[in-house]
C-alpha cells in the first residue's frame, strides 16, 4: 500500500482521501483520551470542533446521555465536565454515555475525513490495534498527525513512524511512501528505546508538564497498553469489534 | 543560542523574529540558485512574491540593468528570461545585473523576514559560510525550510540539519532547540552518508528529475561546493564581504 503521512494538519486538508484509509493521531492526548473512554465503556466519543458545536451536540442528545470533555491550550474548557486527561475518563465519569470532545489540535481533524473509506483514531497506546484494521482493508493510508497549533510535534510522528515500522514489520505492507512518512519511520526506529524521554523532553510534553500533566504523558507513550480500536461511524468514534 | 526551525511556510509566519538571525532554504533550488548567480557575477537577487511583481521591479529598475528568472512547478515562467537551474545563472546571463527572482517555495518567504535582524540565504551548497555568519553574530537562529506547496520536504529539513550540526559541533552554539530542529538534526546525521540518494529519492528530487532537472538536483546537494554568503540588505540578497 501506498503510505502518506502529513505533520500538520494544514497540508492534510489538501490531501485526496478517496478509497483510502485515514489514522488520526493526537498522542498528546485527545488520541489516548478517546481510547480511555472507550475502554471505560462510554458509548462513543464524537469529535466537534468547538465548544459551541459540542453544546448544540449535547442539547441534541441530551444531557443524560452525555458528557461534554475538552480543553483550550491544554487547561479544561469552563463548564465542561471534563477537561483531556485519559484519566479523567473512567467509568464512573462516562460509562453508557456518549463524550462530546474538543480539543485545540486533534479533534477539529475528523470534520475534515469525510471522503475517506475508513477513519481511526490512532495513538501509541493503541498502535497494534489500529494496524491490524490497516493491513486487513488494504487500502493506501493517510496518517494525520495533528501536530500544535499548525506546528509540527515530535511526538505525534514518532506514533506515525510507530505505525508505519508496524505495517512494514509485521505485514509487509508499505509500498510506497511520502516524504514525511520516511522521517517519521526514521525518528522512531532512532528514538524506539527512548520513546519516553523524547516525547518528555519535547515541547508540547514539556507544556504539559508546566500545567501539571506529567503523568498524562507517561500514559500516553505506553505503546499498546489501552487496546481498543476507535473507528468513526457517523460523526462518532466507536469501538470496532471486527 | 536558542534555534527554532520551521519544517515549512506556515508555522514560520507565526514566528517572532525580532533580534533574531532568520536563514531561508530552498535546496531545490531557490537557495542553490542564489548562491550561482552571485558567485556568477550578479549584483544581487532580489525575491519577489510573483511574476506581476517581478515585472513591476523590472520597469522600476530598467531593463538593462535586469534579469527575470523563476518558475512554477519547476517550469520557467513563459516570458522570463530564466528559469530556476543554478546552471542557467552563467556570467554572460547574469553578470553585473540584478535578478529579479520569483519560485514557487522560495522566494516569497523573504517577505516575511521584516522583524529579522539579520536574513541569509542557506542551501547545502553554502552551508559553512552561512554558518560562520550566524555564529559570529550570536543570535537566537529561526531556520525557514521552504518545503513544497505547504508541505513538508526532505531536503530542506536535511539542510536545517546541517547548518544545526556545524552550529553544534564546529561552534558549540546549539543549546535550545525546538521538536523540528531536533528532527533535523536527527534526519541529518542518520543520513549524512546518504545524503545525495536520500534527496534524489524524495518527492521533489524525483519530480524536478521527471521534469529533466536531474543534473540540479545532483548539483544541490553539494556541501560547501558554492562558497558565498547571501544576505538580505534591502530587499537585495548580496554577497556578504565580512
Amino acid at each position: 500500500m501506498n503510505i502518506e503521512l502529513y505533520l500538520t494538519a494544514v497540508p492534510f486538508s489538501e490531501a485526496n482521501l478517496e478509497n483510502k484509509a485515514v489514522v488520526v493521531v493526537d498522542v498528546l492526548r485527545s488520541s489516548t483520551s478517546v481510547c480511555a473512554a472507550l475502554l471505560a465503556g462510554a458509548k462513543g466519543v464524537i469529535p466537534t470542533d468547538g465548544p459551541g458545536e459540542a453544546g448544540e451536540m449535547r442539547s441534541r442528545l441530551g444531557g443524560d446521555n452525555t458528557v461534554l470533555a475538552g480543553e483550550r491550550n491544554g487547561v479544561r474548557i469552563d463548564n465542561f465536565d471534563l477537561g483531556n486527561s485519559p484519566s479523567e475518563f473512567t467509568e464512573e465519569a462516562v460509562g453508557g454515555k456518549f463524550v462530546i470532545m474538543t480539543t485545540t489540535n486533534g479533534t477539529g481533524i475528523f470534520k475534515k475525513t469525510a471522503k475517506a473509506e475508513l477513519v481511526l483514531s490512532g495513538g501509541l497506546v493503541n498502535a497494534s490495534k489500529v494496524v491490524e484494521k490497516i493491513a486487513q482493508s488494504d487500502q493506501d493510508l493517510v496518517i494525520a498527525c495533528s501536530g500544535q497549533q499548525g506546528n509540527f510535534s515530535i511526538e505525534d510522528t514518532l506514533c506515525g513512524g510507530l505505525l508505519i515500522d508496524l505495517l512494514a514489520s509485521k505485514y509487509q505492507k508499505a509500498k510506497k511512501m511520502n516524504d514525511a512518512a520516511t522521517i517519521a519511520l526514521q525518528l522512531y526506529q532512532n528514538n524506539v528505546s527512548i520513546l519516553r524521554e523524547t516525547i518528555e523532553k519535547g515541547e508540547h510534553g514539556q507544556y504539559l508538564a508546566s500545567l501539571g500533566f506529567k503523568n498524562d504523558v507517561s500514559t500516553a507513550t505506553l505503546i499498546d497498553s489501552m487496546p481498543v480500536r476507535p473507528v468513526l461511524r457517523d460523526g462518532r468514534l466507536i469501538k470496532d469489534d471486527n
